[in-house]
Protein backbone atom coordinates (compact mmCIF):
# COMPACT_ATOMS: atom_id res chain seq x y z
CA UNK A 1 0.00 0.00 0.00
CA UNK A 2 0.97 3.24 -0.88
CA UNK A 3 0.39 6.65 1.69
CA UNK A 4 1.24 10.05 1.16
CA UNK A 5 1.77 12.03 4.08
CA UNK A 6 1.22 15.73 3.70
CA UNK A 7 3.40 18.07 6.39
CA UNK A 8 6.02 16.90 8.27
CA UNK A 9 5.40 18.12 11.72
CA UNK A 10 5.01 16.37 14.91
CA UNK A 11 1.86 14.61 13.99
CA UNK A 12 2.63 13.48 10.48
CA UNK A 13 6.32 12.48 11.41
CA UNK A 14 4.84 10.76 14.27
CA UNK A 15 2.47 9.08 11.65
CA UNK A 16 5.41 7.90 9.78
CA UNK A 17 7.31 6.92 12.48
CA UNK A 18 3.90 4.42 13.83
CA UNK A 19 3.17 3.08 10.45
CA UNK A 20 7.22 2.53 9.29
CA UNK A 21 7.11 0.55 12.67
CA UNK A 22 3.69 -1.06 12.44
CA UNK A 23 3.81 -1.60 8.89
CA UNK A 24 6.90 -1.62 7.54
CA UNK A 25 5.15 -3.45 4.16
CA UNK A 26 3.55 0.59 3.49
CA UNK A 27 5.64 2.68 1.20
CA UNK A 28 4.98 5.96 2.38
CA UNK A 29 5.75 9.15 0.53
CA UNK A 30 5.93 12.81 2.43
CA UNK A 31 5.44 16.45 0.81
CA UNK A 32 6.71 19.02 3.40
CA UNK A 33 6.98 23.07 2.43
CA UNK A 34 10.74 22.64 4.33
CA UNK A 35 13.14 20.45 2.48
CA UNK A 36 14.92 19.64 5.75
CA UNK A 37 11.92 18.26 7.17
CA UNK A 38 11.45 16.07 4.25
CA UNK A 39 15.53 14.92 3.97
CA UNK A 40 15.54 14.30 8.00
CA UNK A 41 12.57 12.11 7.70
CA UNK A 42 14.08 10.25 4.66
CA UNK A 43 17.81 9.97 6.64
CA UNK A 44 16.21 8.99 9.32
CA UNK A 45 14.29 6.27 7.43
CA UNK A 46 10.66 7.46 8.68
CA UNK A 47 9.51 7.74 4.73
CA UNK A 48 10.60 6.42 1.74
CA UNK A 49 10.56 9.04 -0.92
CA UNK A 50 9.64 12.87 -0.85
CA UNK A 51 9.04 15.79 -2.75
CA UNK A 52 7.99 19.43 -2.89
CA UNK A 53 5.02 18.91 -5.98
CA UNK A 54 1.86 17.84 -3.93
CA UNK A 55 0.74 16.38 -7.48
CA UNK A 56 3.69 14.10 -7.67
CA UNK A 57 3.37 13.36 -3.84
CA UNK A 58 -0.04 11.82 -4.29
CA UNK A 59 0.07 10.32 -7.37
CA UNK A 60 0.39 6.84 -6.23
CA UNK A 61 -1.35 7.45 -2.79
CA UNK A 62 -4.44 4.92 -1.90
CA UNK A 63 -4.66 7.22 1.40
CA UNK A 64 -3.58 10.97 1.67
CA UNK A 65 -3.01 12.36 5.23
CA UNK A 66 -2.95 15.39 5.36
CA UNK A 67 -1.16 16.76 8.63
CA UNK A 68 -0.89 20.85 8.41
CA UNK A 69 -1.49 23.93 10.17
CA UNK A 70 -5.41 25.12 9.97
CA UNK A 71 -3.84 28.16 7.96
CA UNK A 72 -2.26 25.57 5.06
CA UNK A 73 -6.03 23.52 4.29
CA UNK A 74 -6.55 26.34 2.13
CA UNK A 75 -3.36 26.39 -0.62
CA UNK A 76 -2.64 22.43 0.29
CA UNK A 77 -6.52 21.07 -0.44
CA UNK A 78 -6.65 23.17 -3.65
CA UNK A 79 -3.41 21.36 -5.03
CA UNK A 80 -4.61 18.05 -3.87
CA UNK A 81 -8.23 18.85 -5.59
CA UNK A 82 -6.12 19.27 -9.17
CA UNK A 83 -4.63 15.82 -9.05
CA UNK A 84 -7.21 13.87 -6.77
CA UNK A 85 -8.51 10.59 -8.90
CA UNK A 86 -11.88 9.15 -7.44
CA UNK A 87 -9.90 5.62 -5.92
CA UNK A 88 -8.01 7.56 -3.71
CA UNK A 89 -9.20 8.59 0.13
CA UNK A 90 -7.70 11.71 2.04
CA UNK A 91 -8.10 12.13 5.81
CA UNK A 92 -6.59 14.91 8.13
CA UNK A 93 -5.79 15.53 11.67
CA UNK A 94 -6.83 18.71 12.27
CA UNK A 95 -7.87 19.88 15.86
CA UNK A 96 -11.02 21.49 14.81
CA UNK A 97 -13.35 20.12 12.47
CA UNK A 98 -16.26 22.54 10.94
CA UNK A 99 -14.04 24.74 9.58
CA UNK A 100 -11.39 22.29 7.66
CA UNK A 101 -14.45 20.20 6.72
CA UNK A 102 -15.53 23.44 5.33
CA UNK A 103 -12.45 24.07 3.21
CA UNK A 104 -12.58 20.61 1.87
CA UNK A 105 -16.03 20.82 0.80
CA UNK A 106 -15.44 23.73 -1.17
CA UNK A 107 -11.64 22.70 -2.66
CA UNK A 108 -12.65 18.87 -2.79
CA UNK A 109 -15.98 19.66 -4.95
CA UNK A 110 -16.83 16.36 -6.24
CA UNK A 111 -14.70 14.06 -4.83
CA UNK A 112 -15.96 15.54 -1.04
CA UNK A 113 -16.83 11.33 -0.51
CA UNK A 114 -13.29 10.45 -0.30
CA UNK A 115 -12.86 12.92 2.69
CA UNK A 116 -12.42 11.40 6.04
CA UNK A 117 -12.19 14.42 8.54
CA UNK A 118 -10.26 13.13 11.68
CA UNK A 119 -8.28 14.20 14.85
CA UNK A 120 -5.92 12.09 16.88
CA UNK A 121 -6.33 13.27 20.77
CA UNK A 122 -2.50 13.55 21.45
CA UNK A 123 0.32 15.84 21.18
CA UNK A 124 2.85 17.99 22.59
CA UNK A 125 3.95 21.30 23.10
CA UNK A 126 7.31 20.38 21.56
CA UNK A 127 6.80 20.64 17.35
CA UNK A 128 8.12 19.43 14.55
CA UNK A 129 9.28 16.39 13.24
CA UNK A 130 12.54 16.59 15.31
CA UNK A 131 10.07 15.17 18.39
CA UNK A 132 8.21 12.66 16.34
CA UNK A 133 7.42 9.67 18.15
CA UNK A 134 6.24 6.01 16.98
CA UNK A 135 4.28 5.65 20.03
CA UNK A 136 2.20 8.99 19.79
CA UNK A 137 -1.11 7.42 19.18
CA UNK A 138 -0.64 4.28 21.24
CA UNK A 139 -3.94 3.98 23.69
CA UNK A 140 -4.54 7.35 22.56
CA UNK A 141 -8.04 8.75 20.88
CA UNK A 142 -8.82 9.61 17.63
CA UNK A 143 -12.27 10.72 16.76
CA UNK A 144 -13.36 10.68 12.42
CA UNK A 145 -15.84 13.25 12.34
CA UNK A 146 -17.76 11.90 8.42
CA UNK A 147 -20.50 14.05 7.34
CA UNK A 148 -23.49 12.26 5.74
CA UNK A 149 -21.51 12.60 1.95
CA UNK A 150 -18.69 10.69 3.38
CA UNK A 151 -18.12 7.06 1.67
CA UNK A 152 -18.18 4.30 4.10
CA UNK A 153 -15.55 1.88 3.01
CA UNK A 154 -13.41 5.01 3.00
CA UNK A 155 -14.52 5.31 7.03
CA UNK A 156 -13.98 1.72 7.70
CA UNK A 157 -10.35 2.21 5.64
CA UNK A 158 -9.06 5.25 8.01
CA UNK A 159 -10.33 3.62 10.82
CA UNK A 160 -8.63 0.65 10.12
CA UNK A 161 -5.28 2.69 9.64
CA UNK A 162 -5.78 4.53 13.28
CA UNK A 163 -6.48 1.17 14.78
CA UNK A 164 -3.18 -0.80 12.86
CA UNK A 165 -1.60 2.40 15.04
CA UNK A 166 -2.85 0.99 18.50
CA UNK A 167 -5.44 4.14 18.37
CA UNK A 168 -9.07 3.60 19.62
CA UNK A 169 -11.20 5.23 17.18
CA UNK A 170 -14.29 7.32 17.76
CA UNK A 171 -17.05 8.73 15.32
CA UNK A 172 -19.15 11.46 15.82
CA UNK A 173 -20.91 14.72 14.57
CA UNK A 174 -18.08 17.64 13.72
CA UNK A 175 -20.29 19.98 15.70
CA UNK A 176 -19.97 17.77 18.86
CA UNK A 177 -15.91 17.09 18.25
CA UNK A 178 -15.77 20.87 18.64
CA UNK A 179 -17.22 21.26 20.89
CA UNK A 180 -16.31 18.53 23.35
CA UNK A 181 -12.62 19.59 22.03
CA UNK A 182 -13.37 23.07 23.17
CA UNK A 183 -13.68 22.14 26.70
CA UNK A 184 -11.03 19.80 27.18
CA UNK A 185 -8.11 20.76 24.73
CA UNK A 186 -8.48 24.45 23.18
CA UNK A 187 -9.72 26.15 26.77
CA UNK A 188 -6.65 24.66 28.99
CA UNK A 189 -4.36 26.11 26.09
CA UNK A 190 -6.45 29.75 26.31
CA UNK A 191 -5.91 29.56 29.95
CA UNK A 192 -1.90 28.82 30.04
CA UNK A 193 -1.39 31.40 28.12
CA UNK A 194 -3.42 33.65 29.85
CA UNK A 195 -1.61 32.85 32.92
CA UNK A 196 2.03 32.96 31.76
CA UNK A 197 1.18 36.14 30.54
CA UNK A 198 0.59 37.44 34.13
CA UNK A 199 4.61 37.08 34.37
CA UNK A 200 5.67 39.00 31.27
CA UNK A 201 7.14 41.55 33.64
CA UNK A 202 8.38 39.37 36.33
CA UNK A 203 9.60 36.33 34.98
CA UNK A 204 12.04 36.53 37.91
CA UNK A 205 9.73 35.57 40.54
CA UNK A 206 8.94 32.24 38.32
CA UNK A 207 12.54 30.15 39.84
CA UNK A 208 10.14 30.09 43.63
CA UNK A 209 7.86 27.78 41.36
CA UNK A 210 7.08 24.48 41.63
CA UNK A 211 4.59 21.42 39.68
CA UNK A 212 2.06 23.25 40.02
CA UNK A 213 3.28 26.25 37.95
CA UNK A 214 5.17 24.22 35.71
CA UNK A 215 1.52 21.97 35.12
CA UNK A 216 -0.25 25.47 34.28
CA UNK A 217 2.42 27.16 32.00
CA UNK A 218 3.76 24.24 29.80
CA UNK A 219 0.73 23.73 27.08
CA UNK A 220 1.85 27.41 26.68
CA UNK A 221 4.89 26.87 24.96
CA UNK A 222 3.08 25.38 22.54
CA UNK A 223 3.28 26.86 18.63
CA UNK A 224 1.25 30.76 19.07
CA UNK A 225 0.29 30.59 14.77
CA UNK A 226 -0.82 27.04 15.01
CA UNK A 227 -3.03 27.51 18.22
CA UNK A 228 -4.07 31.10 17.34
CA UNK A 229 -5.75 29.64 14.17
CA UNK A 230 -7.38 26.70 16.39
CA UNK A 231 -8.98 29.49 18.39
CA UNK A 232 -10.07 31.40 15.42
CA UNK A 233 -11.17 28.19 13.31
CA UNK A 234 -13.60 27.18 16.86
CA UNK A 235 -13.91 30.46 18.30
CA UNK A 236 -17.63 30.30 19.15
CA UNK A 237 -17.39 26.59 20.81
CA UNK A 238 -14.43 28.07 22.55
CA UNK A 239 -15.82 31.41 23.34
CA UNK A 240 -18.89 29.63 24.78
CA UNK A 241 -16.20 27.65 27.20
CA UNK A 242 -13.88 30.70 28.35
CA UNK A 243 -17.63 32.27 29.78
CA UNK A 244 -18.42 29.33 31.26
CA UNK A 245 -14.59 29.45 33.13
CA UNK A 246 -14.68 32.50 33.74
CA UNK A 247 -18.16 32.17 35.73
CA UNK A 248 -16.63 29.36 37.78
CA UNK A 249 -13.94 31.71 38.38
CA UNK A 250 -15.56 34.38 39.58
CA UNK A 251 -17.41 32.06 42.23
CA UNK A 252 -14.25 30.88 43.73
CA UNK A 253 -13.11 34.88 43.65
CA UNK A 254 -16.42 35.96 45.86
CA UNK A 255 -16.04 33.18 48.14
CA UNK A 256 -12.35 34.26 48.95
CA UNK A 257 -13.52 37.84 48.77
CA UNK A 258 -16.14 37.21 51.40
CA UNK A 259 -13.92 34.54 53.73
CA UNK A 260 -16.30 32.10 52.81
CA UNK A 261 -14.73 29.32 54.09
CA UNK A 262 -17.85 26.33 53.54
CA UNK A 263 -18.97 27.75 50.56
CA UNK A 264 -15.39 27.57 49.26
CA UNK A 265 -14.51 24.14 50.51
CA UNK A 266 -17.50 23.06 48.60
CA UNK A 267 -16.18 24.44 45.20
CA UNK A 268 -12.98 22.90 45.47
CA UNK B 1 20.04 15.99 67.83
CA UNK B 2 16.53 15.98 68.91
CA UNK B 3 13.88 16.79 66.67
CA UNK B 4 10.13 16.87 66.70
CA UNK B 5 7.66 16.87 64.05
CA UNK B 6 4.38 18.07 64.57
CA UNK B 7 2.06 16.71 61.98
CA UNK B 8 2.64 13.59 59.93
CA UNK B 9 1.04 14.38 56.55
CA UNK B 10 2.67 14.68 53.40
CA UNK B 11 5.51 17.36 53.98
CA UNK B 12 5.75 16.15 57.63
CA UNK B 13 5.82 12.99 56.65
CA UNK B 14 8.59 13.38 53.56
CA UNK B 15 10.83 15.39 56.53
CA UNK B 16 10.96 12.65 58.32
CA UNK B 17 12.24 10.15 55.60
CA UNK B 18 14.55 12.94 54.40
CA UNK B 19 15.83 13.23 57.90
CA UNK B 20 15.82 9.32 58.39
CA UNK B 21 18.15 8.82 55.07
CA UNK B 22 20.03 12.25 54.92
CA UNK B 23 21.16 12.42 59.37
CA UNK B 24 20.30 8.89 60.44
CA UNK B 25 22.17 10.24 63.75
CA UNK B 26 19.15 11.85 64.34
CA UNK B 27 16.52 11.12 66.64
CA UNK B 28 12.79 11.95 65.67
CA UNK B 29 9.47 12.24 67.60
CA UNK B 30 6.26 12.75 65.81
CA UNK B 31 2.68 13.68 67.21
CA UNK B 32 -0.56 13.60 65.35
CA UNK B 33 -3.72 13.75 66.01
CA UNK B 34 -4.32 10.54 64.08
CA UNK B 35 -2.89 7.53 65.55
CA UNK B 36 -2.69 5.87 62.64
CA UNK B 37 -0.29 8.27 60.57
CA UNK B 38 2.19 7.83 63.72
CA UNK B 39 1.90 4.25 63.52
CA UNK B 40 3.06 3.93 59.83
CA UNK B 41 5.35 6.30 60.26
CA UNK B 42 7.30 4.23 63.31
CA UNK B 43 6.36 0.93 61.77
CA UNK B 44 8.31 2.45 58.52
CA UNK B 45 10.76 3.71 60.78
CA UNK B 46 10.58 7.07 59.91
CA UNK B 47 10.25 7.95 63.15
CA UNK B 48 11.78 6.93 66.52
CA UNK B 49 9.04 7.63 68.90
CA UNK B 50 5.64 9.14 69.17
CA UNK B 51 2.97 10.50 71.20
CA UNK B 52 -0.59 12.25 70.59
CA UNK B 53 0.74 14.22 73.20
CA UNK B 54 2.49 17.89 72.34
CA UNK B 55 4.01 18.96 75.67
CA UNK B 56 5.63 15.81 75.85
CA UNK B 57 6.73 14.94 71.95
CA UNK B 58 8.61 18.65 72.19
CA UNK B 59 10.33 18.12 75.83
CA UNK B 60 13.50 16.18 74.50
CA UNK B 61 13.41 18.38 71.07
CA UNK B 62 16.34 21.06 69.79
CA UNK B 63 14.11 21.68 66.89
CA UNK B 64 10.12 21.48 66.31
CA UNK B 65 8.63 21.70 62.71
CA UNK B 66 4.96 22.19 62.98
CA UNK B 67 3.73 20.71 59.46
CA UNK B 68 -0.34 20.78 60.33
CA UNK B 69 -2.69 22.63 57.73
CA UNK B 70 -3.47 26.05 58.38
CA UNK B 71 -6.76 25.58 60.28
CA UNK B 72 -4.68 23.66 63.08
CA UNK B 73 -2.06 26.41 63.94
CA UNK B 74 -3.83 28.06 66.80
CA UNK B 75 -4.66 24.88 68.67
CA UNK B 76 -1.50 23.57 67.70
CA UNK B 77 0.82 26.60 68.70
CA UNK B 78 -0.76 27.29 71.79
CA UNK B 79 0.02 23.88 73.17
CA UNK B 80 3.48 24.38 72.09
CA UNK B 81 3.22 27.88 73.51
CA UNK B 82 2.94 26.17 77.41
CA UNK B 83 5.54 24.17 77.41
CA UNK B 84 8.37 25.89 75.12
CA UNK B 85 11.49 26.37 76.93
CA UNK B 86 14.19 29.55 75.77
CA UNK B 87 16.63 26.87 74.00
CA UNK B 88 14.08 25.47 71.72
CA UNK B 89 13.69 26.40 68.09
CA UNK B 90 10.11 26.29 65.93
CA UNK B 91 10.17 26.19 62.15
CA UNK B 92 6.86 25.50 59.94
CA UNK B 93 6.08 24.71 56.42
CA UNK B 94 3.24 26.70 55.58
CA UNK B 95 2.61 27.76 52.17
CA UNK B 96 1.44 31.38 53.53
CA UNK B 97 3.61 33.19 55.71
CA UNK B 98 2.07 36.55 57.16
CA UNK B 99 -1.07 34.76 58.95
CA UNK B 100 0.74 31.78 60.44
CA UNK B 101 3.35 33.84 61.60
CA UNK B 102 0.79 36.56 62.98
CA UNK B 103 -0.87 33.48 65.21
CA UNK B 104 2.91 32.70 66.44
CA UNK B 105 3.27 35.81 67.45
CA UNK B 106 -0.29 35.66 69.46
CA UNK B 107 0.29 32.11 71.01
CA UNK B 108 4.06 32.04 71.49
CA UNK B 109 4.41 35.47 72.68
CA UNK B 110 7.73 36.06 74.26
CA UNK B 111 9.19 33.22 72.63
CA UNK B 112 8.48 34.28 69.38
CA UNK B 113 12.21 35.48 68.38
CA UNK B 114 12.92 31.72 68.50
CA UNK B 115 10.54 30.81 65.46
CA UNK B 116 11.49 30.69 61.73
CA UNK B 117 8.79 31.14 59.25
CA UNK B 118 9.43 28.62 56.51
CA UNK B 119 7.77 26.78 53.44
CA UNK B 120 9.23 24.23 51.31
CA UNK B 121 8.11 24.77 47.56
CA UNK B 122 7.55 20.94 47.09
CA UNK B 123 4.62 18.88 47.57
CA UNK B 124 1.65 17.19 45.49
CA UNK B 125 -1.65 16.67 44.93
CA UNK B 126 -1.21 13.49 46.76
CA UNK B 127 -1.56 13.68 50.74
CA UNK B 128 -0.46 11.75 53.58
CA UNK B 129 2.21 10.07 55.07
CA UNK B 130 1.62 7.42 52.88
CA UNK B 131 2.66 9.46 50.13
CA UNK B 132 5.75 10.49 51.67
CA UNK B 133 9.11 11.28 50.19
CA UNK B 134 12.68 11.22 50.67
CA UNK B 135 13.30 12.91 47.99
CA UNK B 136 10.94 15.26 48.11
CA UNK B 137 13.08 17.94 48.96
CA UNK B 138 15.88 17.61 46.64
CA UNK B 139 16.92 20.38 44.58
CA UNK B 140 13.91 22.50 45.71
CA UNK B 141 13.46 26.00 47.29
CA UNK B 142 12.67 26.04 50.32
CA UNK B 143 11.84 30.15 51.54
CA UNK B 144 12.64 31.31 55.43
CA UNK B 145 10.81 34.58 56.23
CA UNK B 146 12.16 35.60 59.47
CA UNK B 147 10.87 38.73 60.84
CA UNK B 148 12.92 41.37 62.64
CA UNK B 149 12.62 39.85 65.36
CA UNK B 150 13.63 36.34 65.03
CA UNK B 151 17.13 35.26 66.27
CA UNK B 152 19.76 35.15 63.87
CA UNK B 153 21.03 31.53 65.05
CA UNK B 154 17.52 30.23 64.85
CA UNK B 155 17.80 30.88 61.41
CA UNK B 156 21.16 29.22 60.55
CA UNK B 157 20.62 26.12 62.42
CA UNK B 158 16.81 25.97 60.17
CA UNK B 159 19.06 27.12 56.94
CA UNK B 160 21.79 24.09 57.67
CA UNK B 161 18.63 21.48 58.48
CA UNK B 162 16.57 22.15 54.65
CA UNK B 163 20.61 22.45 53.21
CA UNK B 164 21.20 18.74 54.77
CA UNK B 165 17.92 17.50 53.23
CA UNK B 166 19.47 19.05 49.74
CA UNK B 167 16.86 22.21 49.42
CA UNK B 168 18.29 25.76 48.28
CA UNK B 169 17.64 28.28 50.90
CA UNK B 170 16.13 31.49 50.31
CA UNK B 171 15.68 34.59 52.70
CA UNK B 172 13.37 37.07 52.08
CA UNK B 173 10.38 39.01 53.82
CA UNK B 174 7.41 37.59 54.62
CA UNK B 175 4.71 39.86 52.42
CA UNK B 176 7.02 39.23 49.47
CA UNK B 177 6.86 35.57 49.97
CA UNK B 178 3.29 35.57 50.15
CA UNK B 179 2.91 37.25 46.67
CA UNK B 180 5.21 35.38 45.17
CA UNK B 181 3.28 32.23 45.90
CA UNK B 182 -0.36 33.71 45.45
CA UNK B 183 1.06 34.11 41.76
CA UNK B 184 3.50 30.74 40.97
CA UNK B 185 1.18 28.44 43.03
CA UNK B 186 -2.26 29.58 44.84
CA UNK B 187 -3.50 31.26 41.73
CA UNK B 188 -2.59 27.87 39.47
CA UNK B 189 -4.57 26.19 42.05
CA UNK B 190 -7.80 28.42 41.93
CA UNK B 191 -7.78 28.38 38.21
CA UNK B 192 -7.30 24.34 38.40
CA UNK B 193 -10.42 23.94 40.89
CA UNK B 194 -12.29 26.30 38.46
CA UNK B 195 -11.06 24.91 35.12
CA UNK B 196 -12.33 21.34 36.92
CA UNK B 197 -15.57 22.29 37.63
CA UNK B 198 -16.81 23.59 34.15
CA UNK B 199 -17.33 19.72 33.94
CA UNK B 200 -19.46 19.14 36.77
CA UNK B 201 -22.42 18.48 34.68
CA UNK B 202 -20.58 16.70 31.91
CA UNK B 203 -17.94 14.89 33.23
CA UNK B 204 -18.96 11.73 30.03
CA UNK B 205 -16.88 14.34 27.72
CA UNK B 206 -13.36 14.23 29.59
CA UNK B 207 -12.78 10.78 28.44
CA UNK B 208 -11.68 12.28 25.43
CA UNK B 209 -9.03 14.70 26.86
CA UNK B 210 -5.54 14.29 26.33
CA UNK B 211 -2.04 15.68 28.33
CA UNK B 212 -3.42 19.30 28.27
CA UNK B 213 -6.95 18.50 30.72
CA UNK B 214 -4.99 16.06 32.82
CA UNK B 215 -2.21 18.62 33.54
CA UNK B 216 -4.79 21.86 33.81
CA UNK B 217 -6.55 19.43 36.43
CA UNK B 218 -4.05 17.75 38.79
CA UNK B 219 -3.88 20.19 41.45
CA UNK B 220 -7.62 20.08 41.44
CA UNK B 221 -7.26 16.71 42.86
CA UNK B 222 -5.65 18.26 45.81
CA UNK B 223 -6.86 18.38 49.24
CA UNK B 224 -10.01 20.93 49.31
CA UNK B 225 -9.33 22.06 53.27
CA UNK B 226 -5.98 22.89 53.16
CA UNK B 227 -5.92 24.73 49.86
CA UNK B 228 -9.65 26.64 51.04
CA UNK B 229 -7.38 27.57 53.76
CA UNK B 230 -4.43 28.68 52.15
CA UNK B 231 -6.73 30.74 49.49
CA UNK B 232 -8.62 32.63 52.57
CA UNK B 233 -5.18 33.11 54.59
CA UNK B 234 -3.72 34.73 51.89
CA UNK B 235 -6.77 35.87 50.38
CA UNK B 236 -5.77 39.86 50.02
CA UNK B 237 -2.75 38.58 47.19
CA UNK B 238 -4.50 35.66 45.57
CA UNK B 239 -7.32 38.23 44.87
CA UNK B 240 -4.80 40.49 42.97
CA UNK B 241 -3.58 37.49 41.25
CA UNK B 242 -7.32 36.79 40.27
CA UNK B 243 -7.49 40.16 39.13
CA UNK B 244 -4.46 39.96 36.42
CA UNK B 245 -5.11 36.85 35.16
CA UNK B 246 -8.70 37.42 34.37
CA UNK B 247 -7.89 40.98 32.44
CA UNK B 248 -5.51 38.21 30.63
CA UNK B 249 -7.76 36.31 30.18
CA UNK B 250 -10.16 39.12 28.68
CA UNK B 251 -7.34 39.77 26.06
CA UNK B 252 -7.07 36.38 24.56
CA UNK B 253 -11.23 36.00 24.91
CA UNK B 254 -11.56 39.52 22.84
CA UNK B 255 -9.30 38.78 20.35
CA UNK B 256 -10.81 35.45 19.72
CA UNK B 257 -14.19 36.99 19.11
CA UNK B 258 -12.56 39.94 16.86
CA UNK B 259 -11.30 37.26 14.73
CA UNK B 260 -8.18 39.14 15.19
CA UNK B 261 -5.26 36.41 14.23
CA UNK B 262 -2.51 38.83 14.45
CA UNK B 263 -3.31 40.36 18.08
CA UNK B 264 -3.82 36.57 19.12
CA UNK B 265 -0.67 35.55 17.96
CA UNK B 266 1.07 38.56 19.35
CA UNK B 267 -0.63 37.48 22.89
CA UNK B 268 0.36 33.96 22.50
Amino acid sequence: MNITIIGLGLIGGSIAAALKQQQPAVTLTAYDKKLAALKYAKQKTLIDHYTNNIGTAISKAEIIIIAVPIHAYTTVLREIGKYITTAQIITDVGSVKNTTIAIARRELKNNIAQFVPGHPIAGSEKAGIANAQSDLFMQRQVILTPTAKTNPRAITKITNLWQSLEATVTIMPPNKHDKILAATSHLPHVISYAYQNIFTRRKNITKYAANSFKDMTRIAKSNPKIWADIFLANSKAVLTEIKKFKQQLVLLETSIHNLNNQKLEKLL
